[in-house]
């Protein structure tokens, strides 16, 4: 049976340092923000932060909540991957299509508004917020869209918060170990 | 000025253990859900678990969503305590209320739903789920009030999935006394 780590996390909170420790254990990794940053430029729309999260919101209307997931499943199937990482998990519809198909650990990165800001602004990507009120108007639209509940329903918890991008990654492998430990696989 | 760590986490994560620990630092402990109860008794209901629930909506109905955090600042107020753990934060419109009034560190205990409900069928108390049906029910209600955001958005994030009560204990007065430090108090 197919295994999903799905992650998810605040904007800022450290999901891809999480996610990139997993790819060197030989995970398959699928980014749910490409997948939303691809359907943007498809649609003519440059991927910044407001686009992006409008394209989200428009997917999950056209298509359901779980319209981002469902790309995503297809990636897994297209790419004949058994160990996949899904970084960027938004709401707990998408959890559920993931279950449907797969074994999976839900598990959130944790660290404070404060943290995350510093961390955006030092990352610098093209939909990143440049200004307080830029970053948490992403905050209430991620929000919005359900990552709150998400976040409250995680299989594990790993905080971000004081350690380095290296602690992040050793806590992330200690929980999926666990986790593999546990199901007897 | 005032400190209030504010605690937040879904049912059975491991709030009260939390709490307990400040007190025996010497913190003063207002139980959020104490208030609801008292509230609910007032109204001539059993405190049980769907009508603390619907007590707590209805009081934020009436009063606003900042209701029972308004009920807390009041009883810390007639307390005269200025080191206070307020356990069962349930919205980012609560810290809000509390931050007007007072220092705030905002603290997430999280444990998944399948420990969590391990939890609450050995303790047991009379407001707390028998069933994974009222379990999933009573998380449902949580999450309507906005706990996720406030879980989402907390200054540091506190996992009890797989430690003891002693672990817990130790990882919140390491993040209070870090907080403390920070602050320069």
């Amino acid at each position: 049976m197919i295994r999903i780590i799905a992650i998810t996390g605040m904007p800022g909170a450290g999901k891809s340092t999480a996610a990139e420790a997993l790819v060197k254990e030989g995970w398959t990794r699928i980014v749910m923000g490409d997948v939303i940053r691809s359907e943007t430029k498809r649609r003519g729309l440059v991927p910044d932060a407001k686009n992006t999260g409008d394209v989200m919101k428009a997917l999950r209307r056209e298509k359901g909540e779980s319209a981002v997931a469902d790309l995503c499943l297809k990636a897994i199937a297209e790419a004949g991957a058994d160990k996949v990482v899904v970084d960027g998990i938004r709401s707990m519809a998408e959890v559920e299509t993931f279950r449907k198909k797969a074994r999976v650990l839900l598990v959130a990165v944790d660290a404070s508004p404060e943290r995350r800001y510093e961390f955006l602004k030092e990352r610098g990507r093209g939909d990143d917020p440049m200004t307080y009120d830029m970053f948490a108007a992403r905050d209430r639209r991620e929000l919005e869209v359900g990552i709150g509940k998400a976040i409250a329903l995680a299989d594990e918890t790993v905080s971000n918060q004081h350690g380095t991008p290296h602690k992040l990654a050793a806590d992330i492998l200690k929980a999926v170990e666990r986790w593999d430990r546990n199901a007897g696989s």
